[in-house]
């Protein structure tokens, strides 16, 4: 879709552009149908925080860079939605966490779609993808394609990262022992809920968000990192951004 | 997309479904790709009213059924979402309240997918689909496709239903002077402000309503269908809406 379909003028206009990097992705065969549905999803909700990151989604990127850092085998977990939006992003946080990068999809169903999203991540500096080409190890508790996992990415994980997920992914990781840290702008979905840390943020805003803490605490003592780990209750910051929004929702109504 | 990839154990199956009615929607070239983002928009504030319609778009609902029986020309502007979902429900709606259906689109390059729509109809027992086929008259203050519109239809009517709009055509109609009567998941967005009245529901469950409304007011008085309509404010209807959604996401947090 040309650019010439949405005027300047138009009052969103922001986030119309951000629109038409989901459908170039949608195009380039990134980002599935449904993942088009789910951007929508997200906007809705990032709009319900004024489109910006909230305290509380702050102290939730500072407890997911430590658990980063504690971590021995970390792995980013990226979707079409997450390499369509923001794939130099995960490559940042990746090369400052010390986390491996794998490409895990609820919509493939020959390959081709993460074969392209690998694409992306290697043309935005990925040096190692994970998911994309090698056989693949099945993670038990699943139905959907995310089951499928590599045996040296997600399988060996400690902890997992996943920007943009499903509840049943989320849970099945837990059950499987991992460290759960979810992106979801959604604060009651089930992903919310069934993570260890839950970031309520745009992936976009997120990332990079969690790459400058692990920048900034890089050189602390484990000590100093589980405390900020430790000291994290998801439940209390999940409660903080429904308040947050719950406000915002108010005010827009006497705006 | 085949019903496979969705396991009958997911919890969401019901929304799934729908989003697959998208797709195949999007499949037959009815839906454009903002229209799945669009829709997943819709869900998630659908989601913030529990699925049900509330007590506030039930009023709204009423209204616009006097609304549509007081007018003299009205007109139920279709796009390839409300095609998608329910056909059926625009072609009874019409029926009973005497307005003429009109197709009407944000993203039309070559007029297929407005042919595309309009077959739909007619397939769900539309008799006469304007906006479809023949020259198309302009309607100033817009920008968009949307300016668009049929000289029997849109362009003389005295009160447009618009089911999932954009703010700017709500306003280059209220402009030009005609009642506009809106369906919007969103009570905080320019449609739903700059809407004579907005009916904050799933379009799927707003127009079998307002169907209703209208099959049990159609024997009524001028006077008794006026109190009904000049009765009713949009500003305090989308206040109770806001106040509905504040609630739910307050007792969700709690769940």
């Amino acid at each position: 879709m040309s650019g010439s379909v949405i005027p300047e003028s138009h009052p969103r206009f922001e986030s119309l552009r951000t629109r038409e990097m989901m459908v170039a992705g949608f195009e380039a065969g990134v980002v599935a149908r449904e993942g088009l549905m789910a951007h929508g999803r997200g906007e809705a909700f990032d709009y319900m925080m004024g489109e910006e990151t909230m305290a509380a989604a702050e102290a939730a990127a500072e407890a997911a860079a430590a658990a980063l850092l504690l971590a021995e085998r970390p792995v980013l977990s990226v979707n079409g939605n997450v390499a369509a939006l923001c794939p130099g992003d995960v490559v940042g946080l990746a090369a400052v966490s010390g986390a491996k990068i794998e490409v895990n999809l609820f919509y493939d169903d020959d390959g081709r779609r993460r074969r392209a999203v690998a694409d992306i991540l290697r043309g935005s500096g990925a040096a190692n993808v994970l998911g994309a080409e090698e056989d693949l190890a099945i993670l038990s508790g699943l139905d959907s394609a995310r089951r499928r996992v590599s045996a040296q990415g997600i399988l060996a994980a400690d902890v997992v990262m996943v920007p943009l997920e499903d509840g049943d992914r989320a849970e099945a990781l837990r059950k499987a022992g991992k460290g759960v840290i979810a992106v979801d702008l959604n604060p009651l979905s089930r992903t919310a809920r069934a993570a260890d840390i839950t970031i309520v943020d745009n992936v976009t805003r997120a990332l990079p968000l969690v790459a400058r803490y692990c920048r900034e605490m890089k050189g602390r003592d484990r000590g100093s990192l589980m405390a900020v780990a430790g000291g994290f209750d998801n439940g209390a910051n999940l409660r903080e951004c429904i308040s947050y929004m719950v406000r915002w929702l108010e005010g827009g109504s006497d705006a």
